[in-house]
């Protein structure tokens, strides 16, 4: 380890490579993480997860975050100054994340507390369903402040249920189990929480994530704004957010899925809504749907709804997915009557935004169309987007006019 | 001129250089603009404002426009096939524009009706003010067909009066005259608009572009829903219309113009919606206010708009706009309080997107703050994009949280 003549670097110092000093830019910039070849020491000697100083190779301090050596992520900064990180430090970011809620979003039954290095928390997801709330640790460092974060998420939100989810494959990446665990409270009822108007029953230890698409939250809303009535699909519909949305604003919609219990959850939403008779669901696999309806050489829908699952899971396999987009994303443009709409979408954070726009074009290419953008929009307020750091942006939701 | 041997081709043809197919391949996609050097024949032999069919080197048709030999875009297309490009022909766009609106937006008080491009009319901008309607024909070619298209507005839209704003600089790239008259009723009583229930009075002669900014109608109200009560700024406020929805949300808000005629406009506009206790608005060069404010050490503000004039009137004047943007923006930063809300905006086509993004870091950089992004929105949907013509996207408006 490295030790300093003035003293000031402790043991659990981490130095940065002189050659890397561009990159040490970068983190000045306000960016949050630190790779491990940035890092000018034998990176074994650290404990997974213990807290460490970060300073350049000039000895100027740079900030405080915690490390694993195992991870190409190696440490992640939690602050810029020299402040104890402790039990208070976590405390006032909680709040200073409930409060922008607070300020943004009012009182939402449903929304995503804390959003990791978007709320200046690496490695933490808190989501809140009415009184249950769902608590993710993605990193080896944040895993270790798993019991003074679950307290202090108890002491600030005072929640009936505390559900850890920490069955991220992510977690595999840091050298973490993978588990899902109750440690407050029971499931024995299900949250049920209200979004735009509607309720929804959300399952925190089963569902997709944590059993809601947060991220959607106000596309859904601004897509109802402009789709009205009229005829739609809804692909990939999981438990039915999209449909019902749209449904609740005088539209037809069917959902697609592939999973049974998805459909069955959408349909038993449906009723729970009074809307079985505005919004159905059909248990297929979205492709072969896709297929059959374009053969069938109907093309009159007035919109669709593509919002599906993460294709590109890493950067290696993106060209593939982008086929996979485009296909996907012209088949819906064969269907949709001229001058209807489509809410097309990636969570896929490798599938940039540039990318993602010329995907689009080159699907309007392959169907013949023409397409107008109305909008173009990212994850919902309760995400936000930590502007020096473009990995804490992933979604893409574009709302197109298909001439 | 050329012709060809079997006759398809006519003196009207436009056939593009071989040399130039990649860029007709950009037209292939979708893209509606020919420039000079892309085209096989002397120009000087066409007549400004005369219609073209526009064939590639082999002889493919690829479209029917106008053409402009003296303009460096001097083909835009109005038409992929080979049906006449008649009154029916404009009837039918025109009437696809306004079907549009009233499926996206529903019935609007204050709209634009038809934005060029972005509906297939290249070159004709028409907004809709209550019953008056304020058209500018920005091209040769466009403003060849007036007769028709104002002849077509009259009976479309059924407007009390129409005004013709053809004072836009562009004009003159085009060869065309600078002018404005009312060709249909009067002016002697200023349209009153309701926008996001507010009135407004609208000079559509006098007035900045053609009386009110309707590509941020949208973005102020999503605005005024996250920023809610609180003190602020609204920089180079115009009329108005930022303050008093901000003031409507329960906001107090001074906002600051250089202009008389604008400060005294806005401040009959706040008395008109009884808002003047909330909205104060203060004739002052916007740069000298913020000096004297960061002079005076405060620093929270809840909020700050900040909607500039477009600094940045060409390409080649990109960097010294840019640092315009930059000190602007992080005298902006320095103002709120941690945790506050900054709507800064650019309207400058060729501020892109992302150096907008990255104008905003090297200003938080600056102010020392650091930025969070809730929203990167564009313009008003009544403002399509077309995504084969990056050229028809103007409107950065960012919505961030400064830490």
């Amino acid at each position: 380890m490295y030790s300093c003549a003035d003293g000031r670097f402790r043991g659990d110092d981490v130095v940065l490579d002189k050659a890397h000093l561009k990159r040490s830019r970068r983190i000045l910039n306000g960016h949050l993480w630190i790779f491990s070849n940035e890092i000018a020491e034998n990176l074994k000697n650290f404990v997974p997860g213990s807290q460490v100083q970060v300073y350049d190779h000039r000895g100027t301090f740079l900030g405080q975050g915690y490390i694993n050596p195992s991870s190409l992520i190696s440490v992640r900064l939690l602050s810029r100054d020299r402040d104890p990180v402790d039990r208070e430090f976590f405390k006032k970011r909680i709040l200073s994340a409930v409060r922008l809620r607070s300020d943004l979003i009012g009182d939402r039954d449903a929304c995503r507390i804390i959003f990791s290095e978007g709320d200046y928390l690496p490695g933490l997801i808190v989501d809140k369903y009415g009184s249950c709330v769902v608590i993710q640790f993605l990193t080896a460092g944040m895993d270790a402040l798993r019991e003074t974060i679950v307290g202090l998420i108890d002491e600030v939100l005072r929640p009936e249920t505390i559900v850890l989810r920490n069955d991220s494959r992510s977690r595999l990446l840091e050298g973490l189990p993978l588990y899902k665990e109750t440690v407050k409270g029971t499931l024995d009822v299900l949250p049920v929480i209200r979004d735009d108007g509607m309720i929804f029953e959300v399952d925190p230890l089963e569902g997709q994530k944590t059993g809601f698409f947060l991220d959607q939250v106000e596309n859904r809303k601004a897509f109802k704004n402009i789709a009205g009535p009229g005829r739609g699909l809804d692909l990939f519909c999981y438990t039915g957010a999209w449909s019902l949305s749209l449904a609740s604003g005088g539209a037809r919609v069917t959902g697609i899925d592939v999973s049974e219990r998805a459909v069955d959850q959408a349909t038993k939403n449906a009723e729970r809504n009074a809307l079985q008779d505005r919004a159905q669901f059909i248990k297929y696999d979205v492709f072969d749907y896709l297929k059959k309806e374009v053969h069938s050489g109907k093309a009159d829908y007035d919109f669709i709804v593509c919002d599906p699952p993460a294709f590109v899971k890493s950067a290696s396999k993106v060209r593939e997915a982008v086929r996979a987009y485009t296909d996907l994303n012209a088949a819906c443009m064969r269907l949709i009557r001229p001058g209807g709409l489509l809410s097309s979408s990636s969570c896929s954070y490798h599938m940039k935004k540039e990318m993602f726009l010329e995907m689009l074009l080159s699907a309007a290419k392959d169907a013949g169309r023409s397409l107008r953008l109305v909008a173009m929009r990212s994850q919902a307020m309760d995400h936000p987007v930590l502007l020096a750091m473009p990995e804490t942006e992933y979604l893409k939701c574009a709302f197109l006019v298909v001439d």
